[in-house]
């Protein structure tokens, strides 16, 4: 804490020999926006009604509501440095310029934001923009062809500025808002005025500008008087600003700025791409932004195309290709790389080394006093600017035709599963841009084109899980396995990867049972592997049983091995796991001739909410003779819990399902030369079927029936597991362990296919042999990829992390992350049969005469929530939403709301 | 050029301020090393017979003639900088000063390298540890415990360096060989000569030794003058190094510092963990070696565990941590970060970000001026470098253990596929500790540990094909996919890595017939969608038929659908992947017990070199009433192309193939109430099933017999495609077009699962309908994932450019790999019964009475494979040698002659 003192002492120093900066800049709306901070957690935020920062919003649910998106209908870009001092500044002013002086006869709108300014006053990059671009435009031979208004505004400054600027004590971010302008007289010598004392109004716009006036606008949203790294700053100066309202601020910005609001009426739409904005960051593309965030993080929920300003000295090679990793790794494109000469040809290498991905250009080395000869070095390097704003309007135009090209082409090309293509009209395609967190980007063909944030209520087929910090950890994890190993042969073999995989899927999902770990790439070929483990231990304990099966082939066709499933459960899609299911839509002749259903399917009883109360739904042929003394309609229970409690395994209803389960097992013994040699079950929730949650009760018993009969037990867990019902494996809400369990989906955190089949050691010793042939003959080419088992490790740890999922209860369960008043409420809808909700889902059935699968009831409700920014899909006449094991509750609340609101 | 030539000038300038140096050089072993070298292209390399340089290799096959490995019994580091200037030298100082003055009582062996010197002789890395360390120790009160012996060597140099050293011409990489040593005296005021009028030779040196003096070696490899990159010093010097010559020549210099040699005959088993290697790199992580490679790439074939000098400046933790993340990318561990504080606390921001990763430490200010006070600056540094040396050691401790351990871990919990678990003992358990490009990492458990280098001959289940330029593209790749998508649902979505390679995949591989793409997981997956996009097509064409089929459940288990097969052919170990293949033993009851062979499967004439000619081998019921025209060990082949040439479907042989298949069908038509809805092939060979090369006129005849009849064509090219046979798609080389085609394995270069299945639009249509209930109801969860599709369409970019696949011919396949003079030898050779070799593939079948695949003939060839550096996994009695697309021929030549010298 002494360093940081003396550090602060030693700016304080500093500013004293720039006291001159203070005199120009007024005081304008000091409206308090940021609190006082003095920690690392998040700001408090007040309403304010500042132009640039006017939505109140959560850090929470930003993706939600930053519904607005991002506007594609002009070039926008963010300047990056390889370090600090590289000369994004120059570059920036550079462009600016060059946009400006463009000889084009629109007129033009530049936007230029420095979101966070550090080492204010003393370093203001607006302030340079500003005078090197008026400066620029003077040196025109006839000035611009444009008359040019040039602005310059700083928003929110800290404490420590506002102390150094107006000798005043703040305690939070507030507004300075100094404020400058002048107008360039366009093609003629420039008239020059400045209006600094007057306020930003509408007015005083108006009257600057004439109709074919072009514009810049230079804006520091945050400024911090240290001239340190800007978490420093905010640290020093005790006003941390939280990601998301750092990125609202900037979407703000952006709306005033080149919204309707900018130039006398002239609206979005009719100025096309003679709009521009360039955003500065600070310092290099991995350093902090002021709540400690990489950069390179904090500005990813925006994606905008990048420019990277390379290093052009010794060792700048080096700093140049780490720098334009750092963000691919993070999915920014970037269109052009630029260094200033420092005369040792390192744009000639950079050229080669990044060949056929992007541009890199040289400007000239700049002068050694900066202040002398900047002009005439911006006059040599116009050639320069002009070649990379070329590069950067086509990469733009570029990037917006193929995304409007996209639909029809996917159309054309594209085979969807799951999908009628007949049934799909060319607008209803969506084009994700990318996905950050749980937030899709989504392409909008409108108004020239944007990107809007949806959340991704489907969770991607069942399968993600990160959040903002995550993604990036999952991506490099990736990207290591990659580096480290590509791919590598498993079989007879161990790479770090696989096994490190192997011992947390043992500790975590396998605890209390599991032993081996058999690897493979998706849910259905786990089952299949689940099953031929489980036939093969059924024929190795059932040996005398099955002696005449395995002797003859006449006698094989007999006897064959069926599965105990129940009816509505799924387990995937290649025949082997379809033949484990009951007869759907799924597995007609059409779909699967050579479906023939290898199973006794048992009916089940179901458990929902409904009317804010939880119920339990037990079919007349599940309750047999227990039909008169068991009412359907009366069985309620006071909560969810009250479902799961093994108190009930001394009710009733137990007797009642284990002789419903008797009954049918005896029947089909007696009727039938089959032999039922492995249980497979889908542990509390059928979820493709129809989002049914199964009473676990009866589960339970159906598990017991079974190891009394010494039948083989799978636990399909590829949708169930990992926190996907808030707790690693369902053996925690059934209270009974497996022989057999399988993982996929959320396994690898939601990158990459990777699935692994748990097995008990008995199941494993059922294999072995003095020959090859007695092994499991199963394998795929990618089996125990290193980059799904690297993924999944980063996975597995980071879910089971309290210090990195927030949502971690003592008991290592996920926290309720449903609300449970708005659950019930919903429940109670007119509209709503049912609802369900346990860990990261949430489901709710609609009243529909026509359920099930090609059910299009649902089809109003969901285009709603699309538009309301939750992309989601139906399971016939259910709706359901699903979130990661990191989303907070606050998000879920925000996502219930939305649904209830479209509900009507 | 001009530029260049200034800069030299200036360079020398300045040599001629530091003039002094050049005295201190004296010239020892003037061998010419490397040539002199004008251009980019490789040097040429003499024989010679310095102590370290001393193996002739060529950069080819560095991987194979590297299996001399990497020695794991001692802690070996890479230092590398953040950025140049970033104070790695002195790291390396105080690493290597805190080993020597450790108060353990063993002495220590140290071995410091400077593989690359630029600005040589001003600056000397060697020189600044020699001095320093010598200073240091000289500092410690009472002297360090043990004697310590140190000397410095600098082996090549540039001409320039020979010039303003000796003031002598030389063109090439010459030797140098200066040379320095002194004694320090342990555990008194030292006694401190210097012997730098004498040679390094092996009685010099065991003077200066007592029996427990410890030792440092201060080396040099290379050595440029101008202070520049490497790259550009070695192009503005004319001396190109090629980078296999500086991996071999690091490798060497550890060998003959740390082996036997190094002290009075204390061998390396002995001496246990008492020596140290530290390499310190030039520049920042991504620099430019010699030869223009990125030193993080060039380095990566050694992956020994590293230090990342950290930078303490302002933007120096971007510069960390992108510096971290380019060495993460490629698969470096980075074992600890260290800093120079520069009073702004990056260290502690840099602690908590890389928390559970890598420990950060801050080395006190560096003193402005340098010389003076630098050993007043050692002495406050040296708890920090005792904690860092504390956690290196701890950490290579810990790698040991690891490694040691994984075998038995692996065996305990891992269940491998097509592994009979009781027949692999413990030792056989292959540790892969990485891999770069063809070779794998292998850990040897013997002489305290050390990784070898094996060739990956079965390329990793056949999906291999990346080389180490593509290696790092695929991992960046994937990385950026993570960053940018994560994975995204797909049905009615479109992005852009799935549209890409989409449409890569119908330019490439659906040239002239293929239109739409389904993606899935693996290569078994995209067989069951083949087949159900065959049965649906069947079915449409041919209603009439199947009337009676789909009107009543009856009726349909009458008439069920078949696929039309060849026998031997594999698909896949789903259940509806392997009911289209004939019974095997992968099929039998105890393997899978719902298998029934849903199939007529066919026999097939096969195509081999025997003796030194390609010959056909036609089975008997093929030949039907033909026998006795064609006599079947007639049929020889002038060679490879004539089998593949369309003129034979002009012979009698066409009439013959056309006779079987029509009386096959006819015959199953007529006894049977099964319909024929499919025809599926591997075409040219059948992989799996023991790389038997199919006569291709034989399968064109299958083709257009089905074509007759309406029956839809599968192309299996799962393991065929993406180039594996040398062509993109077989369609190329069986001169015909199927309706479906299947593609995984290389799809995605060898990274992670992908499959695609290609449909003509015919195909697609018959999808089409009004309801969801018509539409491909088969999907996975991770369907067209974005990192599967981003590295795919890396893969297939690379592939298919030539300027970055040079295996490419004119006609866009791939050159002859695989020496056809060694080829024929090894058909000739007595244990051999056959060989095929087409594309990246070489496979020989050994005689064996007890063929197939359990055969256990071939265990001893594969171990002396191994042995010899190629990793191979045997298909029953067939050994097979697989390479990728990019692997030179050379690389083969070398593979083919180990395996022939192998066969005894």
């Amino acid at each position: 804490m002494s360093r940081l003192a003396t550090l602060f002492r030693r700016s304080l120093a500093k500013y004293d020999r720039v006291g001159i900066y203070a005199r120009s800049f007024r005081k304008t709306c000091p409206r308090r926006l940021f609190s006082h901070h003095s920690g690392t957690a998040a700001a408090v935020f007040e309403k304010c009604s500042t132009e640039d920062l006017s939505t109140k919003i959560g850090g929470e649910n930003a993706g939600l509501l930053a519904a607005e998106g991002v506007d594609l209908s002009y070039p926008a870009y963010t300047i990056w440095g390889s370090n600090t001092g590289v000369g994004k500044t120059l570059l920036s002013a550079g462009l600016v310029g060059s946009i400006l002086s463009s000889s084009e006869e629109r007129s033009r709108d530049v936007l230029y934001l420095k979101p966070v300014q550090t080492g204010f006053p003393k370093d203001s990059d607006s302030r340079f923009v500003f005078r090197e671009v008026s400066r620029m435009l003077r040196n025109i031979p006839n000035g611009p062809p444009n008359n040019v208004f040039i602005s310059k505004h700083t928003l929110k400054a800290s404490p420590a500025v506002h102390q150094a600027v107006r000798f005043k004590d703040e305690v939070g971010m507030e507004d300075l808002g100094t404020y400058e302008e002048l107008i360039l007289e366009g093609s003629r010598r420039p008239n020059f005025f400045i209006n600094s004392d007057e306020k930003l109004t509408a007015s005083s716009r108006e009257r600057n500008h004439a109709s074919s006036a072009s514009q810049l606008m230079c804006r520091t949203l945050l400024a911090w008087f240290d001239p340190v790294s800007p978490h420093y700053a905010a640290q020093l100066e005790g006003t941390v600003v939280e990601d998301s309202n750092l990125i609202h601020s900037i979407l703000s910005s952006l709306k005033t700025c080149t919204g309707n609001n900018l130039r006398h009426g002239s609206s979005l739409e009719k100025s096309g791409s003679n709009k521009w904005l360039i955003i500065e960051t600070a310092g290099g593309v991995a350093s902090p932004g002021p709540s400690g965030t990489l950069q390179c993080d904090l500005y990813r929920p925006l994606r905008l195309p990048s420019i990277l300003m390379g290093d052009g000295r010794l060792g700048g090679i080096s700093s140049t290709i780490s720098a334009y990793e750092t963000l691919h790794l993070r999915g920014y494109d970037v269109e052009a790389v630029v260094l200033l000469d420092s005369g040792l040809a390192n744009e000639i290498f950079l050229t080669k080394y990044l060949q056929g991905r992007v541009p890199v250009f040289a400007l000239p080395p700049v002068p050694e006093d900066i202040n002398e000869s900047l002009s005439n070095w911006f006059l040599q390097s116009q050639d320069c600017f002009a070649r990379v704003r070329c590069v950067l309007e086509k990469a733009h135009m570029r990037r917006l035709q193929r995304l409007h090209e996209m639909p029809s082409k996917a159309e054309k090309i594209l085979w969807w599963p799951f999908t009628q293509h007949t049934m799909v009209p060319t607008g209803d395609v969506t084009v994700i841009d990318s996905k950050c967190a749980d937030n899709f980007s989504v392409f909008k063909d409108t108004a020239g084109g944007k990107l809007e944030q949806q959340f991704d209520g489907c969770a991607s087929w069942w399968t993600q899980g990160p959040d903002s910090r995550l993604q990036p950890e999952l991506a490099k994890a990736a990207g290591y396995a990659g580096g480290r190993y590509g791919h590598v042969m498993f079989p007879e073999n161990v790479h770090e990867p696989a096994l490190r995989c192997a011992e947390l899927l043992l500790q975590h999902m396998g605890k209390g049972w599991g032993r081996r770990v058999y690897f493979s790439d998706n849910g259905s070929t786990a089952i299949e592997i689940a099953l031929k483990m489980a036939f093969r231990k059924f024929v190795t304990d059932h040996k005398t049983v099955l002696d005449t099966v395995t002797s003859s082939k006449h006698i094989e066709t007999q006897r064959s091995l069926k599965v105990l499933a129940l009816s509505g459960s799924y387990h995937g899609d290649t025949l082997g796991a379809m033949e484990a299911q009951a007869p759907t839509p799924y597995t007609g002749f059409l779909q699967q001739p050579w479906y023939s259903g290898r199973g006794l399917f048992l009916d089940s009883p179901k458990v929902f909410l409904r009317n804010r109360r939880w119920q339990l739904h037990c079919p007349d042929s599940v309750l047999g003779d227990s039909v008169t003394e068991a009412n359907n309609a009366d069985i309620l229970f006071e909560s969810r819990n009250d479902v799961f409690s093994i108190v009930r395994d001394e009710t009733s209803w137990a007797d009642i399902y284990r002789a419903y389960i008797r009954q049918q097992l005896h029947f089909h013994e007696t009727s039938n030369d089959d032999v039922i040699a492995a249980l497979i079950i889908e542990p509390v929730i059928h979820g493709a079927g129809g989002m049914d949650m199964v009473d676990p009760l009866f589960q339970r018993i159906l598990v017991s029936e079974c190891r009394l009969r010494n039948i083989p037990v799978i636990f399909d867990e590829i949708f169930a597991g990992c926190w996907r019902f808030g707790v690693k494996s369902n053996t925690e809400l059934l209270n009974c362990f497996p022989d057999i369990a399988c993982y996929a989906k959320l396994l690898t955190g939601g990158t990459v296919p990777l699935a692994a089949t748990i097995a008990s050691e008995d199941v494993f010793d059922a294999f072995k042999g003095q020959s090859k042939l007695d092994a499991l003959l199963h394998g795929h080419s990618y089996t125990a990829h290193a980059m799904g088992c690297a993924t999944a490790v980063v996975a597995l740890q980071h879910f089971s992390d309290p210090s990195k999922n927030s949502n971690l209860t003592t008991d290592g369960r996920l926290q309720e992350l449903w609300n449970p008043e708005l659950v019930s409420a919903i429940s109670s809808h007119p509209s709503v049969r049912r609802v369900i909700s346990i860990g990261t889902v949430f489901a709710c059935e609609l009243e529909d005469k026509n359920s099930g699968y090609a059910s299009t009831s649902t089809k109003g409700l969901i285009q709603r929530l699309r538009a309301d920014g939750i992309y989601t899909r139906p399971l016939g006449n259910v709706v359901y939403l699903m979130c990661g094991p990191l989303t907070s509750a606050a998000s879920c609340t925000s996502l219930l709301q939305v649904l209830l609101r479209n509900l009507g």
